[in-house]
């Protein structure tokens, strides 16, 4: 065994030769991000290590020789020889914006709530008569009878903690009680009523509607006595810290507790977020009787403690997509103990709840039109499809959009560049910065740090449109631009000087950049392509495209279709409809029906697996050029590519 | 806070003034012996208080003056007031005759059992089609394909951690694997088919039928796949120690942690039981998965940890007749945690599943013959009807017939005279003695030491018979026999002599213990009255007396009859059918067509509640003689008098 120190902690542990640097500093309780999920590929996880011999670095990809000078060891990679003094210097802290926490946007439901007719978990106000010597019904009997005699269910189980408090209750309350039931599940064949709580009165009931985004948790609190919306709350999932990306988390959970841990990472996500919710609506958490979960296949599975291994080897499938009700207290969730957890049902590895849930709330299963519903993230999720049939498939896009995987990417918080436009003449840009609310307040500028996804969309098709890049995105050094320039990474374009920016460094958009988002927005057209002639129809012949999806919130839909990264349609046939998934556990958490509809649309849902179709790499290759190679499928784009060309006198090749 | 030490465990514990002293001992781990429940009435739980003022008495009724003199005090009823020291003397060892532990008799059960017919946990050899990018389908959809195809349910549930288990496990066994499926369980409506447990292979499962009496708990352990048994187990109930009979558990129960020990105390007897019939078997208790339970209802609550107080008290309600399908984990119990733990159903507070157990495996709802179910221990509990209908109640007959409430009983253990015969000139007694099993190897006698219930029976029939007593039970002084005397209680029959007994003293016979005896017997005697006048039949239409339990195998039915316990009947009239409940546990594990017909028996049995019934109060006073008021009722037993009195000479009055 040897001796690890930990500076400026403090921590003295031991560890075995071989040991992780990283799993040997988390056992010491001893926090680093690893965004990555413990792969050496962020180095975000750095450390330095003052003894060079105690430890041996696996892999070095992310330090330079500076840095290896310097002592430092990536502990995800590094692994323990002998005795050594480790200095961790201070971890990141996550800040970003975080506009949804708080905003209860009026929710209007697309029905009249019923809680009779739609909901599942009901309360009872029993007065029941009395044992006596004529009368010797035992307890539970008793109250079954007087539970069907207020119209409730006639058959009843409960949890044995319950029955075990059950005599003395019915006395103290002198036999009047209010009895909490879930009077069936949505489903088929269907148990028992079970008897969630006895209380002396209850004047209210709740219920959590949630979405577990691989970035985002989202929470509402609803009156389930009248569907109202008492409180909404949002916050980065708490394993962000494991892996930025859904493949990340999955190789975490792979690891030594890995997936324990990622579970109740997310745990204390959702509590937090229901303990919040619960003090804005001045109720207790032990009051919220039901929970309803949306969320992709990976997150539910990391949620439920299922390994998700098998979502990311060939054949891709998940361990289940239809979880049975789970009760709040087996997953440790903060609510009445005895509470449904019900995990809408998922299609296959990476077309989860979240799409099925987002159908139904986008209203997809119930119109005639032929629909394209789309929620973009690492993965483009799609569906076409109208009432009477539903495809889908998943197109890995990889993280570009999200900011990951280009030079000066980042994820949209303070300092991001959200929005870019290209003089015609100059080539000089104008960037709109995410800003910093401190600064904002005292009028002054927030200096730009790097170029978020929907950054990334606006500055690429701006480029594209000015000619700065052709069609192959190659940069046109011919402008006589200085923001054109071969830098140490390559052609790249200069989008700000080092002198305006956050960090004293030039933001630049390298080819490579250019590369990878050409190839994302390649990968989600040819998604589209392949759906359409899978089912033999026209991508023309699409009526609407659905967008769900916080990304979708800020991207721009005439850049988008410049890029080519979505279909060429009218302006009105794009609607962006923010968070579908949470808005479909909401459905789902007030109404069996459209808790049966997310069910049905899951399994009526085809799935067609990309990687094991010919179609799509050739529909990929096709769409490798700024818009497409056939520019006859973007008439729009052609007219101001036109236009601008008279405009500057450039070519448009 | 004072400081009590005790000897000689030499344990030293504090506690506030006011605390039972029965409560700190047992808080500081030592044993103290409460057969009466902690009611201060046994005197079992005498402990020596050194230090007079350290301790207050609030009751001292089973302590002499010279037993408070050497310090004595009773620690159910000792309050602590200040530090003291106190010797704990040794506690009686619990030692009785368990004839039934360990002898596998032959079982014969009354149908061909087929599993597929009437089992409801069956297992399923499964070879599954691996997953392919052609068929992705989910593993938990795949495994309920593949059961399906195999002839099992079609729609599954499962324990969170089976799901978690699920992915890994089917990928280690190569896609083939065992299906334990709860397939349904006996009731309507049911759920879905519930997955118990995935391995890689199983040539057996097992299931426990077991019977939880107030004094003994038995179980068989079933091979479910041949329902043939392979190991049997009998122990005392392990919450002896804290209460003999129902009553004083109930009261126990309601003391500071009663409850939770006593539900402790039961289920660690259980699975000892459990521990030694799988050794016996050679199999792993984790391999049973499926329990069944028969036992009164306050055993059953007790298991349960409901608390029983309710039973005790008008109107004598208890908190649950028909308790759901448990899951082993939740009681603690060590088989498969998964195990369905299914209670069978009672019908009242004293008329419990062993009843309704014990109705349906002596075959009365499938007989026509109007027939008697008896059931006698502290209660008698008993069922008249046949198919058609079926009337129950049960007699609160005190505990003189399991020897206690009478001065020199004890239990059928060692030692104890099971059988006496007096002599019709001499009154002088022959004794039976129960063996000690270490003596009887060397060929010598056991000394009596008092009187079990079955020599309770014999010894009073044969004292009436010879008109040693008269039939109100009043000792006949004119005999000339010394062994009718006046003793320090009142008039006795002394049975043996000081010299002969195993502790040097008289043992005898009270008039008070004969009044209690009387009191017992009239009790159950006018149970059967008043249950047959309450559907207007006579007793003499019984067609067959049918007696369970574990007193009913060593009662005589001839002395039961002279004292007017049992209806004058002939002999074949009477079967003996041993542990009926335990046996109607046994035919609910293998077969859900008997679970259903207990079910059915508990709905439908009648329950008359003495306490209400006026005609009770009569039929008992005149119960209240040798052998009854009304003599008519039984010819067998005048025919015997008159024989006897005319060889005695003495008037049968």
């Amino acid at each position: 065994m040897h001796t690890l120190r930990f500076e400026p902690a403090g921590a003295a542990v031991s560890a075995p030769t071989g040991a992780l640097l990283s799993d040997v500093a988390r056992a010491a309780g001893l926090e680093l991000n690893m965004p990555c999920g413990g792969q050496g590929r962020c180095g975000r996880c750095a450390v330095i290590a003052h003894n060079g011999v105690g430890i041996r670095r696996r892999s070095t990809v992310r330090l330079s020789s500076a840095d290896l000078a310097a002592g430092y060891a990536l502990a995800c990679q590094a692994v323990v020889e002998g005795d050594a003094l480790i200095t961790i210097p201070p971890q990141e802290k996550i800040e970003r914006r975080l506009v949804t926490d708080k905003t209860v946007a009026r929710v209007d439901l697309p029905f009249a709530y019923r809680p009779a007719q739609h909901q599942t978990v009901r309360c009872f106000e029993l007065m029941l008569e009395p044992p006596s010597l004529a009368d010797q019904t035992d307890d539970w009997s008793r109250l079954q009878r007087g539970l069907a005699a207020a119209g409730g269910p006639s058959t009843l189980t409960a949890h044995l903690s319950l029955l075990q408090r059950l005599g003395p209750l019915l006395r103290e309350t002198n036999w009047q009680v209010t009895a909490i039931v879930e009077t069936d599940t949505w489903e088929q064949p269907t148990g028992p009523a079970r008897l969630l709580d006895l209380l002396p009165s209850a004047d209210a009931i709740w219920g959590i509607a949630a979405d577990i985004g691989t970035t985002t948790v989202s929470v509402y609190l609803v009156n389930l006595l009248n569907g109202e919306i008492a409180a909404k709350a949002a916050e980065y999932n708490g394993q962000i810290k494991r892996g930025e990306d859904i493949i990340s988390r999955i190789i975490y959970a792979g690891k030594n507790s890995g997936l324990p841990e990622l579970q109740t990472l997310v745990v204390d996500t959702l509590n937090q977020l229901i303990e919040r919710a619960a003090r804005r609506a001045k109720i207790e958490p032990a009051q919220i009787y039901k929970m309803t979960v949306a969320g992709n296949s990976t997150m539910i599975h990391l949620l439920l403690g299922l390994p998700p291994a098998s979502i990311r080897l060939e054949p891709f499938v998940t361990a289940i997509n239809q979880p049975p009700l789970l009760r709040a207290g087996e997953l440790g969730l903060a609510i009445h103990p005895q509470a449904g957890v019900d995990c809408l049902p998922g299609v296959a590895s990476y077309v989860g709840a979240d799409i099925t849930a987002g159908v139904v709330a986008a209203g997809v299963v119930d119109n005639e039109p032929l629909t394209l519903f789309l929620d973009v993230g690492t993965n483009g999720e799609m569906v076409l499809g109208n009432r009477d049939w539903l495809i889908t498939c998943a197109c890995s896009a990889g993280p570009a959009f999200e900011g990951a995987g280009v030079r000066d990417g980042m994820r949209a918080t303070t300092g991001a560049i959200e929005e870019v436009w290209i003089h015609q003449q100059s080539f000089e840009p104008t960037c709109r910065v995410i800003a910093d609310p401190r600064r904002e307040v005292r009028g002054e500028a927030t200096p730009p740090a790097g170029l978020c996804g929907s950054g990334l969309i606006s500055l690429l098709a701006e480029l594209f449109i000015t000619g700065v890049i052709d069609k192959s995105g190659n940069l046109n050094f011919m402008l006589g631009s200085p923001r054109v320039r071969r830098g140490e990474h390559g052609p790249e374009y200069v989008v700000a000087w080092a002198g305006e920016t956050a960090h004293g460094r030039d933001i630049v958009l390298t080819k490579v950049d250019i590369d990878n988002l050409m190839r994302a927005k390649a990968a989600i057209f040819a998604g589209f392509t392949v759906l359409a002639q899978s089912v033999g129809v026209e991508l023309a012949a699409v009526e609407q495209v659905l967008i769900g999806g916080a990304f979708g919130q800020y991207i721009n839909v005439e850049k988008a279709v410049q890029l080519g990264l979505l279909p060429d349609m009218p302006w009105e046939a794009f609607q962006f409809l923010g968070n579908t998934s949470l808005r479909g556990a909401l459905l789902a958490l007030l109404n069996r029906e459209y808790r049966r509809q997310i069910a049905e649309a899951a399994a009526k849902m085809t799935y067609l697996e990309l990687s094991a179709d010919n179609s799509f790499y050739e529909a990929f290759t096709s769409a490798l050029f700024l818009p497409h190679t056939d520019l006859e499928r973007f008439p729009s784009v052609m007219e101001v590519m036109g236009v601008r060309s008279q405009e500057s006198g450039v070519a448009t090749t």
